[in-house]
């Protein structure tokens, strides 16, 4: 169960309103990377979490983090929309600085959501819940949070580029802070799972069902041979089960399929003249 | 440029057909993290990759890999789809087996693809390129790609549970090494990148101009203390920055947000009477 | 059956052209709440209904007159699009009405639809048929019906704002006018409904098999008493069973949760070890 | 700011697995008007709010209660799916009851969601934010409240039907207890702002820019006269402005539409022989 | 401007209920080449028609038609749900009849849609709108109407196949023969625009600013020369321009790629240590 | 299995970066009738193909070839997107050229796609399967491949007309030329199809069983008779069956549809009073 309180957990307010930052703001709110994704797979994972008592808490604690995240951004977005005109397009024409606001703007943001945040991308696509996964295996889960951490972080901070308003920065460093932290904590918990169960999850299917030499081979499929200068493809492999092999030339070792005859009930090409199949039940 | 050649890079070839079972398999073929997925986005992060050429070499060469896996999957499925029966219900009322596989299959793989693999999960839900990624950071894109190969191989084992066929256990243990060995790889490639730039992602955002305290303190959100017990809220942070921080009774640093009035020409609530703000341009 | 007539339902025609206005006018075509959602909902609604004569005919009466909404805005869309430049960058620079034009167009109207309508909302998102509902609970669906006419209404208005063209001005008039009838008419029919039924979707659930309590208590689950001001914390229950109570301080009314272990077969963490669960169908 | 208490707000607990069931209660936690719907569209319509403080409040009071319906529902799934057979085939065949559960569980339970609730409807589809509506306009966003409410009760309540465990009658009980709570309590939202605003979302327009008699005439579309026996056809319009008129043989108000002939830069049909329009900027 | 009766154009009534047939026939009124999308890709293209009248006309008729033939497929659907149970699976345990309706039926048609049609396919996937194509070049549009047509025709017949009811088949029948119509009539447009503009559309592409070669040049990229025997790869070009060649080694013509650095304030691989590009707008 | 060469398969180079561009060239690689939509159709053909070998190998040729495209265009894409800057709305009121930058870009190639291509349209769309079909009917397959063909080679020359960059116009015109082939290609395979099969796909539909009016007749659903002036409306079948008929005023052949009273448990307009049908399973 939740609760809510009033107060923000950190600032969220803009120097000045700009509909067009609104509009790119809106990538890392309702984005394939931003926070209600992040919001909903930790909130998800710590509902379904069938492990011991502190991983369920830990994902619980951050997801409702990542709920109030999702408050800020919509203030902010909120704010950063005041003043945007109900303009058309003849007054562009005396001026570029409307020009671009017109041009740059998501006219939902005028149309639909009342000048208020939306539960979109920057290029108004909706938010969806395939962007998040909660598999019940944690070093898996771990490392998509840690995915999930790293590249909203990396669009965190090209959005600070791309705005000098004390306030939007402000917010944006507070975020940024945030990731940092979620990422250094996701490393963490992913090792505390390698330290017990090794670096492959799921860790429990057995090696002695695997074809051996596809657990160790780099296959270079392309012409040249610069892949080969990684650490991929030479070297101890990192569950430390042997060494990383270049294989330079590879060849396939299953032969070429050939596929049945088209079942006649499909009417599938090549057919062979008028017919039904199935005249009744006796033909099944 | 891309070449084909007609062997299959390994075998992919059930004992008997199995309707059900090629629906299931559609998951790991056309799904969130099915082969597909990675197919794509390495393919892409090779496309757009500016680093060094041995990583756009190293991409490529294992997402023209994936390109085959795509082709064993579809293979398979459209083998274990031999023999599915144009059936109808009444048949089913006297035949267990009948009803389960009535029950089980996917009705498009007998209307629409013609006995043939389709790009969907195994809910029939097509694939959608918001399942990949392809940032231009590599630590960000190489935690992507582990993550992909760590939910693909639990998702792959699960499947392997799920039947007995031999030939299908045949194809899959192969699947199962690959991302065994996929996983290795990322683990090394993400090393050798963080060896050089530390563990966040970006590498490049001045710590200055973060909130230094939010960059180390972990927020206890929920009631009881058991997040407090991970190595997430005490102990050296990944990054080496310092210490993480259990903050057990957090406190909002940001006041109650309180947003301006609606816009006139946006008629929101609450109005005051019948108006147009923008009679003509003079308004503006 | 359906027949079509040449003559539109009323005019649509633009004094002069505007591909940025006709980007907008997506919005109310086929965005979430646009001409194609009404014209499908009621349609749907009407073809299932099982309900006396009356609603059947008057769901698809106004339906039908839907169609004829899409007609109209179709037609207008394609004469915004009249003379839109296949330009290029350069020329902007020289000009700010081009540069807004540019900016400001959907670029799938120049090269995907041939400077006519597309089936997607303002930011290009395509229709879709989870807009819409028919429940077969007409109290249900005559509400999604007034709220449809609602939310259209509001963005139609703010279209009207966006505007001086008096060509398009005459046509959202009378777009205005509809909704203004057709939300009367929801609220007539709901009340008709309603009077037979009261005021609960579905009525036909017993009551006492609801928990009592739940069903007239207002949870105050944020700090601070403001939503116990209005008329839904006190004051008489709209269905006549009672009042409402404000309960300013809520507590949980079910234990803390506890999800049994991961089963063996699905190698979530926390795994044991090596094995498969399911070696052959003896152990099922 | 929110704070999450680890107790669930409602008992959640069935008497025993059932993961055909589990798959159905997907519907109100991840479809079109599930939990998560409501969730997200009171949170938005609360983070978004510029009206009075007490109807800010009070949306994110009730939308803080459904995160934690969204955990109720989540806990209920997991225990559902407990004990869910990696079955195959041929077991089926044996045993009618193991073919219903085969065929009517969703596979991604046992694939991708490690035996734990998906943010998914009952066919697997994604929930994604079209689904909700935050508009600014507080009477038309209501009735979208109440229409959600009405919608997901009338699912609950059949969802009710399709049980007879105790534990999830239950939980559904409390559940439709709240829905219940919540059309009142949306029902006199309504009546508060119609009160103040009058009946028509926005009530901003002014009446003099419509086209009257088009504000007021039910045109009936199909042959047959059934639809005028409504109160949709004639008696006094809900807004107060005048009376229903039952127009029986409606006939269109605009002309034949003609479209312009194609540009030639769209190279549409019909195309007079081969030219490029654009050379270089000469042609603009 | 459109009218309604009452009367369907084609008798649309099963001689018995059977919801599993109910979820696959979903496919031909709400997939991806059923009924919704042949009924929008008409209106639209004849909305949007800027060619000569008759073609408008033509589009929109049989446009018009496909509504009704929606309206058919809702009559039909919803009769096939006529005294689906609100079961559970104990039931199911005795009874294989049952089981595979519970495993086979779509649970939204119980739950969601009132046991009507829903505008989805049998898998529950929504209509969306990116299915249709209106391109404003007839030929084009013409080869997508043809396309739609086949595969929508493919599918029926695969449909009748699964179905005895002499009802059912009774209408499948008269939709068969209205598509082979379908299929006629486009061939016989296609042919009227071939006559008049060539076989390439569009036509109006200069052939001197081709790449002459790459226009008749068919490339072996696999190993084998099987494709080497089809019309395809020798004998004349339908638009007679002169002969395929077939090249069994094509090679490439363009070179390696090589990308520029990425931008520094992308924070992207291989970044050189801490910094801000934007520091405020000196830099730009 | 696939290989891959670091060579493009064409030179693809632009003379100078353009932003806007770029965002217009994602439609014809991520769009619904971009290169990815082909390259997916003919894999998933060719992976399905039951014909004989040769249709096979030519699928997955051009299947082939098409994933070289796709590299091409992201190439193209990456180049075009050098130099874009991480702008701010300020310096575009100097500046109208980039004012239009900054409205004409898409957002995310500067946020998510670290100046990459992205596997989107462009207005951000995602890429989905359900632009692509194989259904195992080759007849209707190459029909499907004819179309996207077409509407492909529309988009791209409309492209061309958007730009006069020599370098972009130079991979273009190679592109141009590709589709022109294709289009000759699947001309000349349909026409090898259709001489052996006949022209309706699917062939194999007894006549017999068909509404044989229906097969022929041409309905005039509007009014007015323009749609009877073309070779749909009279003149002989493509298929050599008969003539086209024209009916000038169509009418109804199925009578008017009833559909039963809602059953009881799906509480559904209208009720009856409260009451639960399945009390427990006796009900059943």
């Amino acid at each position: 169960m939740f609760y809510h309180i009033k107060e923000l957990q950190y600032r969220a307010k803009p120097e000045r309103p700009d509909p067009v930052y609104a509009r790119k703001l809106q990538e890392v709110l309702g984005g394939q990377y931003g926070e209600m994704s992040v919001m909903m797979q930790y909130l998800f994972q710590g509902f379904n979490c069938r492990a011991e008592q502190k991983y369920r808490d830990m994902l619980l604690d951050i997801g409702t983090e990542e709920i109030g995240h999702v408050e800020m951004l919509c203030t902010m977005i909120a704010q950063l929309l005041d003043g945007a005109p109900a303009a058309e397009l003849d007054a562009a024409a005396q001026d570029p600085l409307l020009a671009a606001v017109l041009g740059g703007t998501n006219p939902q943001h005028l149309i639909v959501s009342g000048m208020g945040a939306a539960p979109t991308d920057s290029n108004g696509y909706p938010w969806n819940s395939k962007y998040i996964i909660s598999s019940g295996n944690l070093l898996a889960d771990f490392r998509a949070n840690l995915n999930a951490e790293s590249q909203g972080l990396v669009q965190v901070v090209r959005l600070y580029e791309q705005t000098t308003d004390p306030g939007i920065r402000d917010m944006l460093s507070f975020m940024i802070s945030r990731d940092i932290l979620h990422q250094n904590q996701w490393k963490a918990a992913i090792a505390e799972i390698e330290q017990m169960e090794g670096v492959i999850a799921p860790a429990s299917f057995p090696r002695e069902l695997t074809v051996e030499p596809a657990t160790r081979q780099f296959l270079n499929l392309s012409e040249g041979e610069e892949s080969s200068e990684g650490s991929w493809a030479s070297g101890p492999l990192p569950d430390g089960t042997g060494h990383f092999e270049y294989v330079s030339k590879p060849v396939p070792q299953g032969g070429a399929p050939t596929l049945a005859q088209p079942a006649d009930h499909q009417h599938s090409t090549l057919g062979s003249g008028p017919y039904i199949v199935n005249k009744g039940m006796e033909s099944l």
